[in-house]
């Protein structure tokens, strides 16, 4: 089982890697990260305050054919791979033939400017739902949405739940208890403020200011 | 304030990136991942059927005074940190100053081979438990376990929690919160099978099969 994580600059690192620990796991799953241009790929908190970078080793091209597809999102770097006709001809083809083609957070706009989300529903970071729909897609504010192979997730963590359920699709779900034991993902949140649904504008205004001033995704304005 | 997070190979990269997610975002935080040899850092599953790799830029002595302190855990390579005089006096002397000194997983071993853990209760990746004796401590089934100004997470996904704790300790309440709503962190596992103390022993020995499959931590015997 081939599984193509896309790695780009100013993606959103835990987007890709929370996914990645569960996907990993999977018995005779072959995991890489590909880019457009392999080597030492910038999150989107490099540079602001940070120092993350996440090496990629392989090129799209070196892997045409993943029976799993994740597209993490991230910042304004998002919208440069919505423009890249390299990028988004490699997931359509992708697509063409994998068993799943997913994404986390504004990732859900790559899968969209590949056209892939037109009159289905789907989820993305919460701050940028509004724009789901310049992308043809429906907004639903769930963890994350299947829609036949293809699946969305929410903002950032979302990315770890949705590989559970992929893991169980895949393996069962006694493989899937097992990575979920495996990464010890039991999680007690120490505030119940994760959801938007559930949050005061604030508390909203709060959050995307944070997420401003760490450079990473905000309002998606995808055209 | 300054945010130091060791990175070495064969560490796991959801115990460090996790807490990175939420840590780059305080305000004025300054995260950097430090190596003994910096440049391309493979993680535990890097080689075995995928290839993620991180990128540290900084040197151990580049940042000799963290504010916070973060080890991550790891498989054979946490063995390796915890016989390296260089890597343990420099935590060391981090600690001496630091306002948090933290470990996820089997960062937990490194704590306790700079001598740290000593008399401390403390908590580590479940399969790694019986071992925390060996280097002074009480393990605790917890999320994670404060002691002054040491906190040991829990496997893998723990730190997360641990990280926004800190975010609430650093900033207050408000901060953590708009952190954790940033991340979207509203976890919603698709199985109840993360903790060990309710997982049956055929789900514990199908769990450290697929960790050890996937190269990860495993059983750390740390003498």
């Amino acid at each position: 089982m081939k599984i193509a994580i896309l790695a780009y600059d100013r993606m959103t690192a835990l987007d890709a890697v929370g996914p990645y620990e569960v996907l990993c796991r999977i018995p005779n799953a072959l995991v890489q990260f590909v880019a457009e241009t392999p080597g030492s790929i910038r999150t989107d908190t490099h540079g602001f305050h940070s120092n993350l970078a996440i090496h990629a080793e392989a090129r799209l091209e070196d892997l045409p054919d993943p029976d799993i597809v994740l597209i993490p999102g991230g910042s304004t770097g998002t919208m440069e791979v919505m423009r890249s006709e390299r990028a988004l001809n490699w997931l359509r083809a992708a697509h063409a033939t994998s068993q799943w083609t997913t994404s986390v957070c504004t990732g859900a706009f790559i899968l969209g400017a590949a056209g892939l989300l037109q009159g289905l529903q789907a989820t993305t970071h919460w701050a940028s739902r509004d724009f789901l729909a310049q992308v043809g897609a429906t907004y639903v504010a769930e963890r994350f949405v299947r829609q036949g192979k293809i699946i969305t997730a929410a903002g950032v963590s979302a990315g770890i739940d949705m590989a559970l359920f992929i893991a169980g699709q895949t393996g069962g779900d006694d493989l899937a208890q097992a990575l979920q034991l495996a990464i010890e993902y039991d999680p007690q949140p120490p505030y119940d403020t994760g959801a938007w649904e559930r949050a005061t504008p604030a508390l909203m205004q709060r959050a995307l200011r944070e997420i401003r001033c760490a450079g990473g995704m905000e309002h998606m304005a995808p055209t």
